[in-house]
């Protein structure tokens, strides 16, 4: 079973990689990008089969390591 | 409308950040995790408003900045 993991800075936590994309962006003619923020993506191979305890096992990960709840927000999809 | 751009290594790429996870969750404990990936996943405000346009501008956006297309794979959503 796949788990995947966003994890995004919270709204009104500044992202100097998302800004420094803007710009770059800009200065190579891309206009009308009015905002650009970047976070991660993690995917997980889990022996789990059962999708409801991998999603409580991987949202616990996200507590524990993948994500810091002060500044980030973190959404577990569960695919097949 | 936003577009959510996912870059990610092609498999055999060596992914040292991906391994350093896993071993992290092996350490606190986590069991039966088989493999895990990271990449970035940038979200992008644009002005435009026509579906099939942003997608050929962001697509030249990854070809052109946001991807490394020898060792990287990107996906375009466009959400409304």
């Amino acid at each position: 079973m796949r788990a995947r993991v966003h994890v995004t800075l919270k709204s009104g936590v500044l992202d100097p990689q998302g800004k420094a994309i803007q710009h770059a962006l800009e200065a190579l003619g891309f206009g009308g990008v009015d905002a650009v923020r970047q976070g991660k993506v993690i995917e997980i191979d889990l022996a789990e089969t059962d999708a409801g305890k991998a999603r409580v096992v991987v949202e616990d990960m996200c507590r524990q390591l993948l994500a810091n709840t002060v500044i980030e927000n973190y959404a577990v999809e569960i695919a097949d």
